[in-house]
Formats: structure tokens, sequence, C-alpha cells
């Protein structure tokens, strides 16, 4: 099976390389950001997301942003990071993963002696949650895959996949190990309307790598589940709390209509999207024109306001188990284990 | 309040003219339909849909076919008319109401006294589908807005109203006669994928008529549920069993959130959507291109398939009332009231 990466430091010049996945499928492109300005325009189009993939990027940025710096003084140097750190975090408010790869960096370089060695603190700590962040999608993988029957048909939303990641995905790395470890494995990917990342990106990582999968829009989800087409859910998260777990919009609606058939619902996700501290969440509101208009055509009517909320919240009590790097976590998620689970 | 007329006949040009609804809301444009053949077309490409609008389309559709006919004998005159008959019914195998508005005419037709006489008799039944289908959903109008709370947020999918009917519309009849009797009612419209009837023709025409209306995709229907935000679901139909309302693809969806938030669920619809014969109902399998491609840009990758049935079945304890021209029916819906309904 093919692993694809989604992003990576490029050491020759010194900047991230990236996939550009507002192109997709239409086009396979490679771009670069050689600064901070570029990576944080790149991850608000969305040419780089997912929650994990966010959490590389953060820590990355961070690399990118020490390896440009021109400031000789630590102070100085140490101010116009941080600058960055904070441009960069509010790109997408609501993704946990993406403020924890820029305070992973940050506080790898706290008591370097000297801006050079502070550089090469935040690119090794940069590497190191690249590295991380693969060997955790493979460990959900792996505690996932034990959770799904063979043969058997899953449900996802949205893009939980090797393009949401460094590499192999959550969700659909679950899915991935399943099919390494021989079980019969196909996919029925929701469209994931406005931003269609399910048609667009989920259905074409899939079909890279050979496995089956069929794209429906996100209101034949419930109709599949009625006519007894799907024997799991599963979906990545942007940020888990005591409460909730907060997802690409419309995840919500697959976890009741789950519910409503008694089918699974899975959450795949690294502990890094946890955020247990009880912080309000912010759900992003996007623009109207990812909503009124497709490609060349605009939908709806003019002066008639859209809801666009890039995220939803699905209460703990609809998800039947977490899949972590740590292994499965059950219901009812008492708080101090996700909380000793998370920093153990 | 104005009363958009979706399809209506022309005496002059002997034709049916029609507002092409695959051009809205971008383009406002009144076509003509001077043959089945053009009939047939528009009502496969959707130029002319919703259920009852479909019922006054089979009923003028014999009319054109029987004013049209060049044949001289009765014999020929019948079979010609009963081959145009055979045309336009397979050109939307779900839709009960076309079979039904095609069988009046057909009907009423029968033991003329010669072509002129049978010309004319169609063309006066037609006329009398029309005139009863516009009366007919200002008395759902009226019967279903005793039932709206003031104020209330009602949620709809798809387009149920004027535009798929003669006018006025079914459960956008019962908003429009809610707003007529001084309620205070605002609409959420689901955009309707995947063909946008919700955003494009829904929110198109009650922001003609000054009716407040936001645009959310599908998939935003239960998180707008969750935070209270509705009050009352709304849909038509296109095919009533004694076991489940058909009705475009996603409705089923809803119906299911719509239970899980405790949130009454409407059908509006004529009783000429009932269909309680036991019929076996075919589910309409549309083409690939109106999930994968939108506007000028393809979504799904090549060799991906998808799913595109047009319509799903959401069983009748989903369904809180159904409000018909006869009154508001309610669970358990027993067969036998429904065809005493029906055939009073």
């Amino acid at each position: 099976m093919k692993d694809t990466r989604t992003l990576w430091w490029d050491p020759e010049h010194q900047s991230i390389r990236y996939i550009e996945q507002t192109l997709l499928p239409q086009r396979y492109e490679i771009r670069e950001c050689r600064s901070i300005g570029q990576l944080a325009a790149a991850i608000r189009r969305l040419g780089i997301r997912g929650a994990p993939a966010l959490g590389v990027a953060g820590a990355f940025g961070i690399a990118l942003a020490a390896s440009r710096c021109r400031e000789r003084t630590p102070e100085r140097f140490r101010a116009s990071i941080v600058r960055s750190a904070g441009l960069l975090r509010a790109t997408r408010p609501t993704a946990v993963n993406l403020g924890w790869g820029i305070d992973r960096v940050l506080n790898a370089m706290q008591g370097a002696e000297g801006v050079a060695e502070a550089r090469q603190r935040a690119l090794a700590e940069a590497e190191r949650v690249f590295a991380e962040d693969t060997a955790c999608c493979h460990a959900i993988g792996e505690h996932g895959a034990l959770l799904l029957p063979d043969p058997c048909t899953v449900l996802t939303h949205c893009n939980a996949g090797a393009l949401a990641c460094s590499s192999w995905g959550t969700a659909l790395g679950v899915i991935r190990s399943a099919r390494e470890a021989k079980k019969h494995v196909k996919v029925v990917a929701c469209e994931t309307r406005p931003l269609l990342q399910g048609a667009r990106l989920t259905a074409w990582e899939l079909a890279q790598d050979g496995i089956p999968v069929t794209v429906i829009t996100d209101s034949m989800a419930a109709d599949c589940m009625r006519a007894g087409a799907i024997d799991a859910v599963i979906v990545g998260a942007d940020r888990i709390t005591g409460e909730a777990v907060f997802n690409k919009i419309g995840t919500y609606m697959v976890a009741v209509a789950a519910r409503f058939h008694a089918i699974p619902f899975y959450v795949a996700a690294p502990l890094s999207t946890f955020e247990l501290t009880g912080k309000p969440c912010i759900i992003e509101e996007r623009g109207r024109d990812e909503v009124a208009r497709i490609g060349n055509r605009t939908f709806v009517p003019e002066g008639v306001p859209v809801k666009n909320p890039a995220f939803d919240a699905t209460p703990l009590d609809l998800v039947s188990a977490i899949i972590t790097e740590r292994g499965v976590v059950r219901p009812p998620y008492p708080m101090k284990d996700l909380m000793l689970l998370k920093t153990q």
C-alpha cells in the first residue's frame, strides 16, 4: 500500500512542501511555502487541512519562521517567532492540533543557547512531530482495525485520511490497517458539503490505494444505513473535549443516523486532539461563497443568507468508541481516564 | 403575496408554457413545449419538477398530444394519445402524480364523440386539474398553518413550493398561508444535493415573496435542530403509501434527525400523491454526473462510483402528521381511513 506524504520539510530550500488539496482530484500539485504568510494562506484556503496535518503544519511553520528569521539577538528572534506563531494560530480557531504543534516547537526552543541552536531545535522537534504523527496513525490504524468485522462497509465523512495527516490517516488509517490485515473493507464516502473533501480527497486517496469507495451525497447516509449497507461509521476529529467531538459539519448528522440505526460510530484521533482543559471551543464560521457558489455557478439567490459553520459538536454519548494511538476508549469516557491517557 | 404560476396552457399557440427551473436562480425564463417530446425532455432534465406540478404537466401533456395529433379516425387518434401517455409516464417512474394527471385526462376523453370533442374534453379536464391543484394547495396551506406556532422557524428540504405545483405550493403553501394569517414564520432551506432545489428554487421563490429564508447544506440540519433553531419540519411528497412517504433523497435523514430532537415532522401533499394499491415503488436512479460534476468542475475522481437515487422512503412512524387538502391526518394512519379520504 502506498503511503502518501501530505506535507514535509524540504532541507535543500529550507521550506515546506505540500500537496495543494484544493486542486484535487483534477490536479495533483506539490507547492512550496517559503514564509509564514504563505503557509497561513495555504491553511486558510484549506490547501493544507485536517487536524493532524495542521499539527504538523504548525510545527514545521515555527521551524520555517526560525529558519527565515533574520533577527540576531535571542530576544528579538524570540519575539519574531512568537508573532509568527500568533499569525499561524489564528488561521483555524477550532483545530486544537494546530496550536499543539506550534507549542511543541516553541517549547523545544526554550533555553536554546543562541539563535542557531534555537533553529536546530525547532527543526528537530518539527521532524519529531512529523514522525510521531505517522507512527501515531499506524498505531490508531492497528487498534481500530480490530473493531471492524470482515467483510464490512465503513461510512466516513470528510477526509480523515493520509491527506489530513502526515500520512496513512486516522479514520482512513483504520481502513488501511484493516486491509493490511487482509480484511475486506469497502468505503462509502459522504461528499461533505460545502467543500466536498469526501468526494475530492477521500475518494481520491482511497482510489490511489485501490480501496473500493463509493461517493454519496451527505443526505444519503441515513438511507444507506436503513438499507443495511453500512456496518460501521469512522470519522476523525478536530477537537475532543470532555463533552463532545468537534469535527467537520455534518458529523453530528451522521452520528444521529448511526444511533437511530444501531450502527457503531467510531472516532479515530490522536491524543493531541484532546482538549480537556475546559477552554471554550470557537466554531469557525466560514465565508458565504463556499455554500453559495460551486465552480463557476451561483446557486443561492443574491441577498439570501447562508450558514457555514466549519464544524459541529457530537456529544460523547453518541460515540461508540474513540480510537487513539494508545488504544480504544469506550463510554462513559471518564474525564480522569482521558486526562491520564493524554499525559502518560 | 405574489402567486407564481409554474406552468400553464397557452391557448393562442396551443402549447404549454413553463418556468425553466434548471436556470434558476441565475435566469428566469419562460419556455414553450409544442410537442410531447419537448415536454418529456423538460421533465427529464427537471425543467419542470415537483410532484403536483408533474400531475398538472401530465394533464396538459395529454391535452397537448390531443391538440397536436393529426389522426382523423377515433381509433387511430386514441392509439396515438395512448402512445404519448406512455412516453410521458416513463419520464419519472417514482412520481405518482404524473400518471394520475395523465389518467385523469385520458379518462375524461373516454366516450367522446369524435376527435374534436375528445380534444375539447382533454383541455377542459387539464384546466380542471390545474385549477384543482391551486385550490388544493390553498386548502393544504390553511390546514397546515394551524399546526405552526407563532413565531416559528420551519426547516424544509428540496422544493415543495409554488415551483413544484401549479402555484402556492404544498410545504411552502403551509408557510405562505401561515404568513397570510399573520404568523411570523421564518424558513431554513436545506440546499438539497445533488440538484440543489432548496438553494436554487425554495430560496428563490421565498425571497421573491419577501419570506425570510436561510440556506444550509443538508448536513447542517441536525446541528440546527440541536441548537434549538428549528420548531418544525415540513416537506412535500412524491408518493405516499400505506408504509412510507417517498420524497427527495435526504428527506429520511431529516426525519430521523427531527425524531431524535423531538421536533414535529410534517408532510404536506395532495391526496393525488397517495398510492394505496400496494403497487411496488421504483426508486429512480439518476445519472452519475449530477453528483460528480457541479457547474464546470468535476469533484469525484474518475472511475469512482457514486450513488444517485432521486428519492428515499420515510416510514410513516416518523411522520407526525400528513397535511392534505381535506385536513390533517395523524398516526397511526390506518389504511382504511386513508383510502376513504382519497376516494371521497
